[in-house]
């Protein structure tokens, strides 16, 4: 029995603020604006989690004007999601996810990230993709001033509740 | 015997036009403007439907030059295109979907979306899931110029033909 | 035993340049501009399936640095992209995908693109689905400055290894 689920997200580039990716901090100049962290791929991937069971999203979930998320580290939430998808008897087959930047270079970290997130998720680092792609200098992304990440997961049922 | 499908579709938003999403009315200052309705969720919906299966696209199946389909409910074109899937033997696992829009907040009618969308492809209110992000007042959608939805579907082979 | 994959590539949209799409050649006043021959749907496919199994992306794969690559027919690379996936036991169940561009009118060139693309992955022309659709004037694809393809795949394994 699989499921299917999507997640994408965005957020603004700024100077000033630190910039967290797939759960690991990025050497930048700008960083992502949010309340949270702004992990732009934990956030697509949270989503994707949510959205294959039919969830909500997370803005539901994690509400940006909830005092207590201010700059939440997002592996956090990541973990809260998955609990939510865990206890319902369902495990993560796989998940592809692709981070939209036109800087800086980021596949040199995408065996940490991966390490991250399969952890989190309770899956081998195998199962968990992360691709990235400029957008040819074109859009807000090609002016550096957003980032954004999509992420496609497949789940299973485990076990019957 | 599984397959995925997925849409993508757009619409500009402009006023004096009502503003139809998951076949429900939301009441806003805007709405999106199209040959049919311009329901942009059940436009994704029935791309992914089609997609799954290799049927074309929306744009195939309904022309925006076909004057039958002037203001069309896209309810009727979705029961259409479900049809197609449901004679080849298929039936919907789950549909995942995101709604891309800076304004107005829309998932107060999640619910009554869900319902909508269920009872056409046949599947549990729980099977659709529709999630919204704002994209950060960045592009078409940030200046509220336009629209965005994607859906993700499953489907799976119910009996042999 | 399935996975899914996904995968998006942009390029942009100059004057002087051939343009290829799907591994066809389609009369246009422009072309997509890049390293290769810029094929942005079979770069999306490429990238739909390294993401499945967790391989990295096109980039890495086929850096736009390596002289060897300029120009490349793009169906090259897919054809290498795919020996991977075949390698590793898994066969191709569908691919679903969207060309997101503002003109011309592709979809008369669906029918040679499906062909050449499940000649290449080993399916039926019925299991590579291609659908496109304008983004109403909006955005650097609607002014005719850019093309974006996405690509979803769901894969099963075949043979234990
Ligand atoms: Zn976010
Ligand atoms: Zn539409
Ligand atoms: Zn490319």
């Amino acid at each position: 029995m699989y499921r299917i689920g999507q997640g994408i997200d965005f957020h603004q580039m700024v100077e000033g603020r630190e910039f967290w990716l797939g759960g690991v901090l990025i050497p930048h100049t700008k960083g992502a604006l949010g309340h949270s962290d702004a992990d732009v791929l934990l956030h697509a991937i949270c989503d994707a989690l949510l959205g294959a069971l039919g969830l909500g999203d997370i803005g539901k979930h994690f509400p940006d004007t909830d005092p207590s998320l201010k700059n939440i580290d997002s592996k956090i939430l990541l973990a809260k999601t998955y609990a939510l998808i865990k206890d319902r008897g369902y495990s993560v087959v796989n998940i592809d996810s692709t981070i939209l930047l036109q800087a800086p270079k980021i596949m040199k970290y995408a065996t940490e990230m991966k390490e991250v997130i399969a952890r989190i998720v309770e899956i081998s680092p195998e199962d968990v993709s992360i691709k990235a792609t400029t957008t040819e200098q074109m859009s807000f992304i090609g002016r550096e001033e957003g980032i954004v990440a999509t992420a496609n997961i497949l789940i299973t049922k485990v076990q019957s509740q």
